[in-house]
C-alpha cells in the first residue's frame, strides 16, 4: 500500500488557454481514514470542457475551484480501505474525486456503481455516466425530437455528441454532426450511423449545413457556440429547439465573445433555447442509465473512449479537448482496474 | 363619398434607417367593391417595429412586402360599403389593412370588433389588440411569472412594455422597466405602478439593474436586444425565462449585429429563451381580450396612446418608435371615428 498521493493543485486562474504554470503537480501523504470514511483509489479520471470553467472565477453553476486546492474532476475509482458501513473494499464509486491518485470520502455526492456483466469499466465513464446522461436528457428532455425531424449536433465526435446523434437515430430523426476532421466525420457516419457529417475545419459550415439539412433544422444540440452555432441558427425551423449544453469555443477566450449574429432568427422562428447542466437531472440518472444500458446491450449504441495513460498527463488531456484531438470520451487512466 | 385613395408604396428596401425615398405617397382610385366584398375606411393605423422587418428581405415570420406594393400595416376601420353577408356598413374591423385610406376585403384575416360600452375605439388599438395580446401571452405563457419573482421589461414605456409591467404587478411580481427618458420612467412608476424604472440613456444600465433587482431577474420580457439585453442576461436567476418579443435596437442596423456577450449565462443558469410572434396565438385572442377588458374596467390596467394626425405622417410615426419619442401605443389617426 503506497503512502504518497499525487495531486494537481490550481495555482492561478488561466487567462485564455491554460498555462503550465496555472497548475502544479505535487506529492502529498495519503490522508488518514477516519470513522465513517473510506479511501478511494482513482482508476479513471474524466477530463471535460467544464474543467476550464471551474478554473475561472466567472459566475458558473458551481463555485470556482479555490486557488491552492486540488483541481476538481470527475473520477471513477475503487474503495481500498473502508471504515464506512455503506461502502466496502472493492466497491466501484464515481463522483468528484478530483485530479489525484487517492481521496478520502464520507460518501457524500458519490455513486456506487453496479458491476454489470459484459460492461467494461470504461463504459461506466464513457457512456453510463454524466456523458451519456447529458446526451440523453439534453436531447430528449430539452430537444424533444420527433421522428422525421432533423437534429444537428456540434462536437459530434466528442463524448456527448457522438451519443446524441445515435439517440437521434434511435428516435427516427435525421442526424447531422459537425466535427473537426475527415476521420471523425467518417467515424460518426460509417460506424455510428449519422446521416451526414460536416468537417468544420475544411468546409463552409453554412453551405454544408444547408446541403445536409434540406428540410432545415428542428433540434440543435449545441456544444460549441461561436460561428458554428451562428450557422445553425440561420437554418432553424419554426418552433426549433436548441439544447444549450456547452460553448467550448469560448471557454478559453481571454476576452468576452459576442453571441450569435442570427439571434433574431430565434424570434422569427419562435424557437426555444434552453441551457441545462446535467447535475440538475440527478434524481433521474437511473432512468437514463437503464435505457442507455439497454441500447448498448442491443447493439444500438456504441461509445468510444480516448484514454491517455498517467495522472501526470491530465492537463495534456484537457488540452486535447480544446484542440479537438480526441475522438469519443477523453479520459485519463490513473491506475489499473481491480481484477 | 371620395373616389381617391392615398397609399404608401414600398419603393426600395431600406438599408439601415428608413430613407424618405424608400416609400412613396401616392393617390389612386378607390377600388370597386365586388360581390362578397366590402370597403373599409381606415380610422386608425398602427405603426409597429415590425413594419421595419416587413420592409426588408430578411427571413422573417411573414413574407417581405413586395416592392411596388402598398405597405403592410395593422389598421382599424369602419365598413363604408358592403356586398358581403357577414359585414354590414358601420361595422368596426381590424386587421392588415395597410398604409392607406381605404381597402377592399373579402373578410379574410379581418376581425370584427365588438362595440363595448365605455371603451373608446383607441383602446381597441392600444390595449385590446395585438398590443395587449402580445404583452399578455408573452409574459404569462412564455415568461410564466410567479408571485414574488422579479420581471424586467425593456422598452417599458412602449405600447407592449407598459402593459407587461402592469400585468406583472397584477400577478404579484416585482416589475422593473427600462425606458429612455426621466418622464417615461416617472410615468411607468408613478402612474402604472412599476416598482422601479431605469433610464438607459442616462444611467449605467447594469449597475442600475443590479440595484433595482436585488434578488436577480426571473423573467425578462425582451423588446430591445443589444447592450440592454446583455446587462439583463448577466443578472438572470436559476431557471430564468426570457420572452423574446422584439429586438428593436437592431432592426435598423445596416450590418449584422452580434448577439449577447453573456449568452453563456443562459447555460450556467439553465435559463430558457423563447421567441414568439403574437399571430401564433390567434385562436386564443378571445381569452386575452376578455381578461384585459376586465382588468381595464376594474381600473387595474391603464393604457396610453400616442396619436399622430394624418396618414401622410405615417413614416414619421415609425421613426418615433426607433428614436423612442413615443410613450404608449404609437398610432396614426387617418380619419374620424363614426359617430
Amino acid at each position: 500500500m503506497p503512502t504518497m498521493n499525487r495531486q494537481w493543485i490550481l495555482k492561478s486562474r488561466p487567462e485564455g488557454d491554460i498555462a503550465d504554470s496555472d497548475l502544479q503537480f505535487v506529492e502529498t501523504p495519503i490522508p488518514d481514514v477516519g470513522d465513517g470514511q473510506f479511501l478511494v483509489r482513482t482508476i479513471y479520471l474524466s477530463v471535460d470542457p467544464t474543467n476550464r470553467i471551474w478554473m475561472s472565477d466567472q459566475k458558473g453553476y458551481m463555485p470556482p475551484v479555490e486557488i491552492g486546492a486540488v483541481m476538481r474532476g470527475i473520477s471513477l475509482g475503487v474503495v481500498e480501505v473502508s471504515r464506512h458501513e455503506g461502502f466496502a473494499v472493492g466497491d466501484i464509486v464515481s463522483g468528484l474525486g478530483g485530479w489525484q491518485d487517492y481521496y478520502v470520502s464520507d460518501g457524500a455526492g458519490l455513486n456506487k456503481l453496479p458491476k454489470l456483466p459484459g460492461v467494461p469499466l470504461d463504459a461506466m465513464m464513457g457512456l453510463l455516466s454524466m456523458v451519456g446522461f447529458t446526451a440523453y436528457f439534453g436531447l430528449l428532455d430539452i430537444g424533444q425530437p420527433k421522428a422525421g425531424e432533423t437534429v444537428v449536433v456540434s462536437a459530434a465526435a466528442g463524448a456527448v455528441g457522438s451519443i446524441v446523434g445515435q439517440i437521434a437515430k434511435i428516435k427516427g430523426c435525421r442526424a447531422v454532426g459537425i466535427a473537426g476532421s475527415d476521420e471523425k466525420c467518417r467515424w460518426i457516419t460509417e460506424d455510428l450511423g449519422f446521416d451526414a457529417a460536416i468537417n468544420y475545419k475544411t468546409e463552409d459550415v453554412f453551405e454544408a449545413l444547408q446541403e445536409a439539412c434540406p428540410d432545415g433544422i428542428d433540434v440543435d444540440f449545441e456544444n460549441v457556440g461561436g460561428h458554428i452555432f451562428d450557422c445553425v441558427l440561420r437554418l432553424i425551423n419554426f418552433k426549433a429547439r436548441i439544447a444549450l449544453c456547452g460553448l467550448i469555443s469560448q471557454y478559453n477566450a481571454p476576452e468576452p465573445v459576442p453571441g450569435p449574429y442570427a439571434l433574431g432568427n430565434i424570434l422569427m422562428q419562435r424557437a426555444r433555447m434552453e441551457g441545462f447542466i446535467i447535475t440538475d437531472y440527478h434524481a433521474r440518472y437511473g432512468e437514463a442509465s437503464m435505457q442507455l444500458g439497454q441500447w448498448l446491450q442491443e447493439g444500438k449504441l456504441k461509445y468510444r473512449v480516448d484514454v491517455l495513460d498517467g495522472l501526470e498527463n491530465t492537463l495534456a488531456g484537457v488540452r486535447r479537448l480544446f484542440s479537438g484531438a480526441n475522438t469519443g470520451k477523453q479520459m485519463i487512466k490513473v491506475s489499473d482496474e481491480p481484477i
